[in-house]
C-alpha cells in the first residue's frame, strides 16, 4: 500500500469516527457521553479509536474545529455573492424550513461551555469563539458596504454583536421548544426587517 | 412555644437554607452541587435539611419558583405604573449598571435544563415556563395599550416572544463573556429602539 492510500484511508477512519461521535453527542449529551460509545459505533477497536483521539473532549473540540471551518466558508461564499443581503434572507429562509432536530449540536456545545464555565482556560476559548464569529460577520457586513448594498446605522462590529445575540436567543429556545410554540417564523421575519433598518439596505 | 412562632421558625430555616443554597449553586453550577455543601454552610443538622427539602432537585426547583412569584410580582407592578414604557426602560438601564456576576443563577437554570433537555418531562416543565413568562409579558404590553401608551405593530404575544429571545440571547453570553466584550450597552440600546418600534410607543 502507498503512503498516499494510507493517509486517505486515515483520513476517512477520522471522518467516520468524527461523524459516529457527533451523532452520539446529539443522542446522549456531552455529560452522558463516553468513549465507549464511540468504539462500540465504529469498525475499529478501543486501541483504533484511541490512535486518532485521546478523549471525549477530544473529539468533541475537533466537532467545533470541523464547524468553524464550516461557518468560515459559509460566510466567505456568502460574501462574494451578487448580493449579500439576497443571501442572508436566504439563510434565514433556509433557517425557517430546517426540522425542528436539525441542529441539536449547538445544544451539546452550549453543555459543553456551561459545565466549563467556571474554568478560565475555557473563558479564553469561548472568547476567541465570539471574537472569530464577529470579524467573519463584520466583513461580510463591510463587504456589502463596498459594494453599496448596505448604508448601516451602526457599527458593523456592533451590528454583528446583536446579530449574534438574537441567534443565539433564537437557537437556546429551539433546544427546548418546538419552532410553533416560539411563533418561529414571525421572529425571524421580524428580525430581518429589523437588520435590514440596521444595515442600512439600500433597495435597488 | 406558640405554634404561630414555631411556623415562622421553621419559614425562616426554609428560607435560610434556600438562600445558601442558590449561592452553592451559582458557585459551583447543578452538576457538581452536593446536598452535603447546603449542610456544611447551615446551623442545622442532615436531618434538619432533609426535613425542609428532600433532593437537590427539590432545592433548585423551590429556588426557581421563588424568581417566578418575583418575576410575576415585577411585571405586575410595572403594569401599575404611570408610564409602563418608562418603567421597562428603567428596568433595562438597571440592567446595564449591573455587575458582570449579578445575576449567575440564570446559569445554573440553563445547565439545569440542558442536562435534563432529553426527559419528556422536563420538555412539558420548560413549555409551562415559556408560556408563564409569555402571558405576563403579553399581559403588561396589553395594559399598555389599554392605556394608549402603545400601538403595536405585531401581536403582542409575538412581540412578547420576541423580547423573550433577545433577553434569552443577551442573557446566555454575559454567562461566557464580559459586558464589554459584548458592547452590552449599544445592544440595549439598540433593542429598546427597536422595541419602541414594535410596540408603537407613542410619545406624549
Amino acid at each position: 500500500m502507498s503512503p498516499k492510500v494510507t493517509e486517505n484511508h486515515k483520513e476517512e477512519r477520522k471522518r467516520s469516527i468524527l461523524e459516529a461521535a457527533k451523532k452520539i453527542f446529539i443522542k446522549k449529551g456531552y455529560d452522558a457521553f463516553v468513549m465507549q460509545d464511540v468504539i462500540d459505533a465504529v469498525d475499529l477497536s478501543r486501541g483504533g479509536v484511541y490512535s486518532y483521539f485521546s478523549s471525549k473532549e477530544d473529539l468533541f473540540l475537533s466537532i467545533l474545529e470541523d464547524s468553524n471551518n464550516t461557518y468560515s466558508k459559509e460566510i466567505k461564499d456568502m460574501a462574494k455573492h451578487p448580493s449579500i443581503w439576497n443571501s442572508l434572507v436566504k439563510d434565514f429562509e433556509n433557517y425557517k424550513s430546517a426540522s425542528d432536530t436539525e441542529d441539536l449540536f449547538g445544544a451539546v456545545q452550549i453543555e459543553y461551555f456551561l459545565i466549563n464555565r467556571l474554568l478560565p482556560e475555557k473563558k479564553i476559548y469561548m472568547k476567541e469563539r465570539y471574537q472569530f464569529a464577529i470579524e467573519h460577520l463584520t466583513n461580510l457586513f463591510d463587504e456589502g458596504v463596498k459594494k453599496g448594498e448596505f448604508n448601516p446605522k451602526y457599527p458593523l462590529d456592533t451590528i454583528a454583536r446583536y446579530f449574534i445575540t438574537f441567534n443565539d436567543g433564537i437557537n437556546i429556545a429551539t433546544i427546548f421548544l418546538n419552532k410553533k410554540d416560539l411563533n418561529f417564523n414571525a421572529q425571524i421575519d421580524i428580525f430581518l426587517s429589523h437588520l435590514a433598518s440596521l444595515l442600512g439596505v439600500i433597495k435597488e
